[in-house]
């Protein structure tokens, strides 16, 4: 019943003349480089002083990748030069001592959008899209007119390095390549180089070049980075740690989440013959067992992948969502560590002195759309932070702090969701950014982050992700609340023994005077009065020898002796002999310590003494202490040691134990739990 | 001096088996498909919810620009069926009554992402980026494995309509067609339909397609819309007028703030074969003398474009940057205009009656970067808007409601910005979301919205759009202000009124008998008290026949006889014969219209009535009312009349006119100013 061709010609073209054909006449292919050239704001380069950080930004993180992707420890140089600042007219340099690039890919790597190594890999890294540096290229070149100029040289003794010049033809996105030869490059063993000229505005503060380099420095503390400023001014960030970050490996795809139009793509271009063991290779967590699980539950006996439909799809599809799965490795990913989170904070707070910082969280891998990713979170809080206005919030991304769009980033809206008012905050109606003196860390890592454009500057509101987050900052917060908490009954204990300590004796004294007696003995008195075991953390430390010594007071004010415990985590790598003194028991793999006191005496107390040495020395809290061993209500200054600690504590065999009211803690585990329930439902 | 070949080869080859090699092996191109395929956040299919109305919003959006086009009244049919709940199983069906799209360019629209016919088009539109309405057929391909299914009829007596299934193959971004033929579309005269599956996830609320297609009709009252929910209910929204809105024209760039890059590509690209026709002919806004003194400014005589070089053109972008040259014409843009602004207000309200609607401002024309831009925003404030929570924030881009990414948004940036404590809004610190019962309406409407992403959520942080946005909502809340200052000044002279007029000639009468004394005649004594000309306006609005009944009487408290003007702005639209009765003076094109009282007597009273009916006649704010003729100190319940107002008022020709103290105002405008400058400065 097909029509025959003419006749179709014929009504088809009958409706000539009109607009449908007016309008037909303008649809046409649009290039994806004349795309982002129209749409600059999307890749980041909206305003001239945006522009100029977004290069230098993608710059470093491709340096920092390579770097790490062949085990070199990165030195990077970063130069701005302002030639005409009337006319906004800059010079850019980033230079580095990674792998180099080989001669024939340089001026794809530069000159043309949409070309990557990193984009088809799953596994944590900066730059995934293949258009930061080459969009870089392309902006400086239509700004100013002129080509960006790239020299590099690759690790081998008898290789030349090149240079060359390098435009953009935005029409067919490909790179015009000028002036190319080879030079010797003096002094350089490998790296990379480019210098580019662009129009920008250079400016200070908190979203300036220095900002970022700086916040890459102290979540890259592996990175040496030198930055040389437009009035010529040099600062280095100097390493702090000559230990590359474990490198993350690449997996492949994992089959949570997968669309069948992505199953279909995968079968068709697999180079398995049979659908099983299309399964068994080229997706990971899929063993033998679980190949044949699917199939069963799929209702598809194993057959050619040639043969399969979309029918099949569909239902393997089904069958991967009922069959258990092992979740995805996690060593595609690279986190920062607590210590180096710590540290992070630290240097945020330029020489400010905190009142405390909460115990970093790292959270286990999960995975979104076969993409594994890990949340890790930090809060720092009070002393000298200001207290006047919201939280500070420092967003990082596979290593990258994120300066812009904070309004737009899942980071933001989770820290919103959060009623934060329950853990010491100010907040107006429990959700919104807190109030208070605290600075908020989060770091995502994923092999795929999904920001919400390509000029990487927020991550999208994955529900998944808010999920992992608020989980992290709930353990940090409720951490930072029982600080608080602790303070506060420590200043109230405070002024009870001020009253008991002085107050007592002094009555005492005059009584026995008006009565002509002895003064009694009032220790056990004084005991009956405070009943606790107190333990008063003390530190100082010496910021120029890195050394910070601690101290912990053990009073013991009940009326029995008393043989306990005491727990802290210590960085191991600040750990040195004095450790080894007086109560000091053993310490454990992750640095885990125990401290033992026997048969401490009423009214009697007992002093436990030693030194931090070195880089991360101050990243500990001495508030951070647990004691087993006594009844929990009858301490003071310490938490009683949890049960996921790990390490052994003492049993409590005292007469006097009572079980302890907990209540109030259950109670809010049951709000946490209906908290976590509103923040995945609520979209946007 | 150059190296040969060969030993070229063996030192590029040098470095062979090096890390560099490795990584080369990994860098190659990625098609702009697998892009958004693994992006498909940033094209705001980040979750099956929103999924869902992206796909919906893509389709719409379409069809309303289609229809625009070609002059048709949008005639929109929208279903969304849930095929199965448990798997996520959706159809989606999208019919309108457009031009329709010639055949062979089905595929292409429906199945290739950039590709479309306004992206290079200077005019308002609401698609322009060519990726939508293919996404969504792609995404539905990726997660359903089906094929979209497209017909379409274009104009035209004999033309016949033609349907075909559509697939995406991701590797090439290009359409595959099957099942392509020709139908009779019974009783369709002309008119495009998509129907797709897709896995998603359908939600009520705030980002419903419900919210959307609502916010839609209000937008855009041209337009009607029915909406088949999955659980089959059907929405019908009625159009509110049978007026296309005014034609966006397409005009050719301005030479503003153009970049060296886009000027060379231009002269490489015309057809115009001297410098000075090229700037003339390709250009808007240039004329002869223009392009001449550009020229002179530049230091470059007229030449062949072929000979134009970089260094040419650097000199021209600065000598553009000198010469004096008209901003863009603005019938590129199709704003909403006040009285749709606040009737799209008194829509959203749903029978809320909110106390007051300040008078939407719609700002003239600007351009960055040569696209023109303009800034139209509206607040209602008062009366059932709960006053608990934030303000509620609509946000407008190109007549599209923009529900997702509110964060990310310059109009919430602006609202941010603002101290929203002066205009009579709570607020914390002065800056961040004010706190009230507000809803604050923004449309920016330009040739190119710079959205933050493909998805189109969230119009990006430029700085001339921020400012100009917080130069609208500056003048609507200084208008909101007044009302608000209006109002205490009114409860305050009611109170007064009252003691006056109620216990002043009890006292008398009282006295009077007390001396056994005539009552005396209390009105000069009263009007002497009291000294203003009291203006009170009253309506009822009857919302059955859409008649608003407004009332203003006008009672003379000082001591001499009064001649004055009464003026206000009313929706011409709703203006009948009844405003031609007693003090009624005349009514210009813009719906300004003028009463003249003559000769008031001290304590004596005039009353203007008349009737407003239709669609707009509740658009209009009663108390919006100025008087002329009678010194401001001494009137009571209007307004002056603004200097600009462009009708003519009556002169001040009494004695006992003063001269106002306006030191009050003069500090506002300084403090605008400052604020304006922050505004500006104030970059995220």
């Amino acid at each position: 019943m097909h029509p025959d061709k003419d006749k179709l010609k014929e009504m088809d073209e009958g409706g000539k003349g009109s607009i449908a054909y007016e309008l037909a006449k303008k649809q046409q292919e649009i290039s994806i480089t004349e795309f982002f050239e129209k749409n600059k704001h999307i890749l980041g380069f909206d305003s001239r002083t945006k522009s100029l950080l977004m290069g230098v930004k993608e710059a470093v993180d491709n340096s920092l990748d390579a770097c790490e992707e062949a085990d070199i420890l990165p030195e990077i140089f970063v130069k701005v030069t302002c030639i005409n600042e009337a006319e906004e007219d800059y010079s850019i340099t980033i230079e580095d001592n990674g792998p180099g690039i080989v001669r024939k890919m340089i001026p794809n790597v530069f000159g043309r959008l949409l070309f990557g190594s990193r984009f088809h890999a799953l596994r944590q890294s900066r730059g995934q899209q293949g258009i930061g540096i080459s969009a870089t290229v392309m902006f400086g070149n239509i700004s100013t007119g002129k080509p960006a100029h790239v020299r590099s040289k690759i690790k081998g003794e008898d290789s030349v390095a090149w240079k060359m010049d390098i435009v953009i033809d935005t029409k067919i996105n490909r790179p015009i390549v000028t002036n190319e030869e080879p030079f010797p490059w003096e002094g350089k063993d490998h790296g990379t180089r480019v210098d580019y000229c662009t129009k920008g505005l250079y400016r200070g503060g908190k979203q300036s070049i220095f900002e970022y380099l700086k916040n890459t420095a102290i979540v890259n503390p592996h990175a040496k980075i030198t930055f040389e400023d437009p009035d010529g001014k040099r600062y280095v960030f100097e390493r702090a740690t000559e230990t590359l970050p474990i490198k993350s490996k690449e997996i492949r795809p994992h089959p949570q989440g997968l669309e069948v139009g992505n199953l279909q793509k995968m079968v068709q271009n697999t180079q398995h013959k049979n659908l099983k063991a299309f399964l068994k290779n080229d997706f990971s967590r899929i063993t033998d067992r679980i190949a044949e699980e699917i199939l069963q539950a799929s209702g598809i006996k194993d057959k050619r992948t040639a043969a399969v439909t979309r029918e099949d799809c569909v239902a393997l599809v089904k069958a991967i969502d009922v069959v258990k799965i092992m979740a995805p490795q996690t060593d595609c990913l690279s986190p920062i560590g607590d210590n180096l989170i710590k540290k992070g904070l630290m240097t945020v707070l330029e020489g400010l002195r905190p009142e405390y910082y909460a115990q970093p969280v790292t959270r286990s891998a999960r995975s979104v759309n076969g993409n594994p990713f890990l949340v890790e979170a930090g809060i720092v809080y009070g002393g000298d932070i200001p207290s006047e206005g919201e939280v500070s919030i420092l967003r990082i991304a596979n290593r990258v702090p994120l300066l812009y769009q904070q309004g737009a980033c899942v980071i933001t809206k989770a820290i919103e969701s959060m009623d934060w008012r329950r853990y010491g905050l100010e907040q107006r109606g429990g959700s919104g950014k807190p109030f208070g003196p605290a600075i908020i860390l989060v770091h995502v890592a994923s092999t795929k982050v999904p920001f919400t454009s390509e000029g990487k500057e927020a991550i999208a509101n994955i529900d998944e992700i808010q999920n992992e987050i608020v989980q992290a900052l709930r353990l940090c917060a409720r951490n930072l609340k029982s600080h608080l908490n602790k303070s506060e009954r420590k200043s109230k204990t405070h002024a009870k023994f001020e009253i008991v300590q002085d107050i007592l004796p002094e009555m005492a004294k005059k009584s026995a005077k008006m009565l002509n007696r002895p003064v009694p003995d009032l220790s056990r008195t004084i005991s009956k009065i405070m009943n606790v075991v107190w333990v008063d953390p003390k530190s100082s430390f010496d910021a120029k020898n890195k050394i910070k010594k601690v101290t912990y007071d053990v009073y013991n004010y009940t009326r029995s002796e008393k043989s306990f415990r005491l727990h802290t985590q210590l960085p191991k790598e600040a750990v040195n002999e004095s450790l080894l003194c007086n109560y000091f028991k053993d310490m454990n793999d992750e640095g885990k310590v125990n401290w033992e006191i026997l048969n401490l005496q009423p009214f009697s107390s007992a002093s436990i003494t030693f030194d931090l040495v070195g880089d991360v020395a101050d990243v500990f809290s001495e508030s951070d202490i647990y004691l087993s061993g006594v009844n929990p209500v009858l301490v003071m200054g310490a938490d009683p040691l949890p049960g996921d600690w790990g390490i052994k504590g003492m049993d409590i065999t005292e007469s006097d134990a009572d079980i302890i009211d907990d209540a109030d803690e259950e109670e809010e585990e049951a709000l946490d739990d209906e908290e976590g329930k509103e923040a995945a439902e609520d979209d946007e």
